[in-house]
């Protein structure tokens, strides 16, 4: 049986044959050949993902003083059935994802078709000519019972695979740079002995020639700035040993704008590691407890929103204090606190816990369960209710769903009867959710709603006006604000339309 | 019986007889016409505490366009056993707070002595004529239960007979201004009823003359720049009625330096007093998240604060993040969460409670016990144990000991039966624990110590070289850094000398 990789836009590629599979090493090696004689060193990046290929980008686009690309890069994708597509895609010079940044568009262009120092390939023989891997492999936390992180926990075996391929291909030279988000402990306690097992079963000797294995974190923000964001930007790196460290040292300095963002080097992996994650935490501490106050604040007739912003004029003290909203979503504030919790009790055997961080991803999973009884003070049973959900993604302007909060409000407000309909303007397809239905046209999403929830702040949503969206809906629709996306001007105009309002953070108005 | 105040200088004042108070009653009534001729309003300041003295001389050295001081201040303070000496030094220009901010000495020289426009007074007179009263009644917040600030309430009787004092005398058009930090609230349900029921008893028609009050915080930081915190700093005001809110613009805009700290106007007060303890709150929880990272840190051999170092480098998003210390202390961390808390369920009646800011008080209350379990590490049976703390202020280069948390380190000491000593540079006197021993001289309280404490970051300490210790200790002392006080190179040299050494945030060394 034949098996394809379908991409996003609907296109099929055949998973490569062993006669493919030997063409393609032929020219990784030929390529390889190439490009050192040009005077390039050759980095490997392991995962197309969303930070892997445009991280492989950023580096195939660095140039020395003389305007001469540093490196060539070989974007590694293994030739899976979900991702094989990618090779093909950036191979044409166009990026696996989608962004609104042009930026993104242009150094893929750029970078595979012009310069020709970016190419995808299936192949490990990426990793054995490499001088530096940069591992993007995806790592996820599985949280097995909802509203409960404490139990969370890291599955670590996919990672470890990843990791045990390099150890068999890599040479002894090649610099391993981990900047996936892993649990603190990983690059001592995962990645270098399965790395010394595998360079001792090929024979080498790892007390003359120990792993260089480095750690060192990008802070990638999708959106409009998303190529910048890896590029120009502080980082924080550390290795397992000295040498690991002035390889990654020099590496990031070539990549990295570190004239406007000098690099942070910590003494060990483990401190690197736990920066990642404490950053996180501290971000998913600031939102949990946004959500008390923002209770507090409607049942007495506060603005939250507008106390915030108060607080706030104290910068450098006070200025990042977070909203509340319907939740929070995304890749990396749901599960670094428990990829940190789980590395503490399972990595190093520590009998304690990281009660504030864990809570605050209890406060924030669960925080979506907020909205729906805001709209049940003003209609207590859904059931046959049609509600509709502006917003599916977990973030403005903005078509990623992964964790997103709207997931968590469709699901039960589903469980209590309600007829939900979902609306995204960058979201044409909601893998979390098939079965709800999505539309992109927002008269359709609207047409007879009882319940309108801006769940997310995307532009399109804010620029509303009441009398658009009765309009649409053709009743008058409860109408609830999830973080501040209605003026008050606005909520006035409702009122006097004859619609109720509920805000988190604001209450009835 | 004479009853005297005495100063903490140790001179005796008598408290006024009857007739000296009627004496100083036409002091009052005549500075008051001469100041009205010189065309000044009149400001009366509610409370000579640490706060009040301060504004009323920020308040009394305001000054128009043409340098006309827009203001003279009665700087009231009743006569009291413990406070009644404020009043004789104030009227020296002298200020009744130690400080080492320059300014203030300054201030009150100039304002008291040299202009003429701040005076302080015991009797209510000074409310009678004025037309703006400033209210800086202490206002504390008892938690009953070391650990359970979930118990924790406010006494509001003082400040209600304070206010009930005002609507016994002010005029009908005085602006009330509360600066107090109050439980959100407080000025719709406390201060308002009260001030209207005074206002109908004395014959006023409170339809006519409803109370003008608004409520605006301060956000002073003791320390070397005092005055200025006061001063040239950012405001949150509002107003039970939008006369007041007018009025209260018009004072604060001529005290505080609104062109480069611009005032910020809330809805209404409830809203500028949740500002207030919001922002408190948001530190002590931010505090309380470091402790569980610090653990963990100490635990893989991380040192925390260069993580710390590191995260902070995200301006604007991460550089709020604050750091694990002894634990936390002060007047206004440790009691507004409480103060939020006890609001939100008794001025309110709602039922719930603020978890997050709760649960960080109580981990930040009881943090001095995580300094104890790293000696005990070192040493696990304290009895007999000599132990000196450096540090009994809550923060560094100040000699203010409220809620100081070396107060919980040594009560636990001295309950595991420790043998301790103490130190400060900047307390001659502790007056939360009078029975411990405390020195201002290093070479006393260092003597024959085993555990050395770096409890608070004043410069004496962190100047302090290894060698200097241990010829006054006599001993090889255990050093106990509490929060990052001795440098990478001062912990390998306390090492070479046969020390151990550990560090909250950096475990052992």
């Amino acid at each position: 049986m034949q098996k394809f990789s379908v991409s996003p836009d609907g296109e099929k590629f055949l998973l490569p044959t062993e006669e493919e599979g030997l063409k393609e090493r032929e020219e990784v090696l030929r390529i390889t050949e190439e490009q050192r004689k040009l005077g390039r060193e050759i980095v490997a990046v392991q995962g197309m993902g969303f930070v892997g290929c445009v991280m492989a980008a950023v580096v195939a686009d660095s140039e020395n003083e003389k305007g001469e690309p540093w490196y060539f890069v070989h974007g590694q994708q293994r030739a899976s059935v979900r991702s094989y597509w990618k090779v093909h895609k950036i191979n044409r010079g166009i990026p696996p994802v989608k962004s609104s940044d042009a930026e993104v568009d242009r150094i893929f262009k750029s970078t595979v078709s012009q310069k020709k120092t970016f190419r995808a390939t299936f192949r490990n023989e990426a990793f054995e000519v490499a001088d530096v891997v940069v591992v993007d492999i995806q790592l996820d936390a599985t949280k097995p019972a909802f509203g409960e992180a404490e139990k969370g926990f890291c599955d670590l075996a996919a990672f470890r695979d990843g990791i045990r391929n390099l150890g068999k291909h890599i040479q002894p030279h090649c610099l391993v740079l981990v900047e996936t988000t892993v649990p603190p402990g990983t690059c001592e306690r995962v990645v270098k002995p399965i790395m010394e097992e595998e360079f001792t079963r090929r024979g080498m000797d790892i007390e003359k020639n120990p792993p260089l294995i480095a750690h060192s974190y990008e802070r990638v923000m999708p959106g409009a700035r998303y190529v910048s964001s890896i590029r120009d930007f502080w980082r924080v790196y550390s290795g397992v040993n000295a040498e690991s460290k002035r390889r990654a040292k020099e590496f990031l300095s070539r990549v990295i704008d570190v004239k406007n963002f000098p690099l942070t080097e910590l003494e060990d992996t483990n401190a690197s590691e736990m920066a990642k994650v404490m950053e996180n935490s501290y971000r998913a501490t600031n939102i949990a407890l946004t959500l008390e106050w923002a209770r507090f604040a409607e049942k007495i007739g506060v603005d939250i929103f507008k106390v915030r912003n108060a607080i706030r004029k104290r910068k450098g003290t006070h200025d990042n204090l977070l909203r509340p909203s319907l939740g929070v979503g995304g890749y990396c504030l749901t599960k670094d606190p428990v990829l940190a919790n789980w590395s503490m009790q399972s990595l190093f055997g520590i009998d304690d816990m990281l009660d504030m961080a864990i809570e605050a991803v209890n406060i924030n999973d669960t925080m979506p369960l907020h909205t729906i009884e805001l709209i049940q003070e003003v209609i207590p049973d859904l059931k046959d209710v049609k509600i509709t959900v502006l917003g599916v993604s977990y973030l403005e302007e903005l078509g990623d769903t992964r964790h997103s909060p709207s997931a968590t409000l469709v699901k039960f407000l589903n469980e209590a009867w309600a007829v939900v309909k979902a609306h995204d303007p960058y979201v044409d397809f909601w893998p979390e959710m098939e079965n709800v239905p999505l539309y992109t046209d927002l008269k359709v999403a609207l047409k007879d709603a009882e319940v309108v929830i801006f769940a997310v702040g995307h532009k399109v949503y804010k620029d509303l006006q009441p009398k658009e969206i009765l309009s649409m809906t053709g009743t008058k629709p409860l109408i609830v604000d999830c973080s501040d996306f209605i003026s008050d001007t606005k909520i006035r105009q409702y009122l006097g339309l004859g619609c109720a309002f509920r805000g988190v953070g604001k209450g009835a108005k």
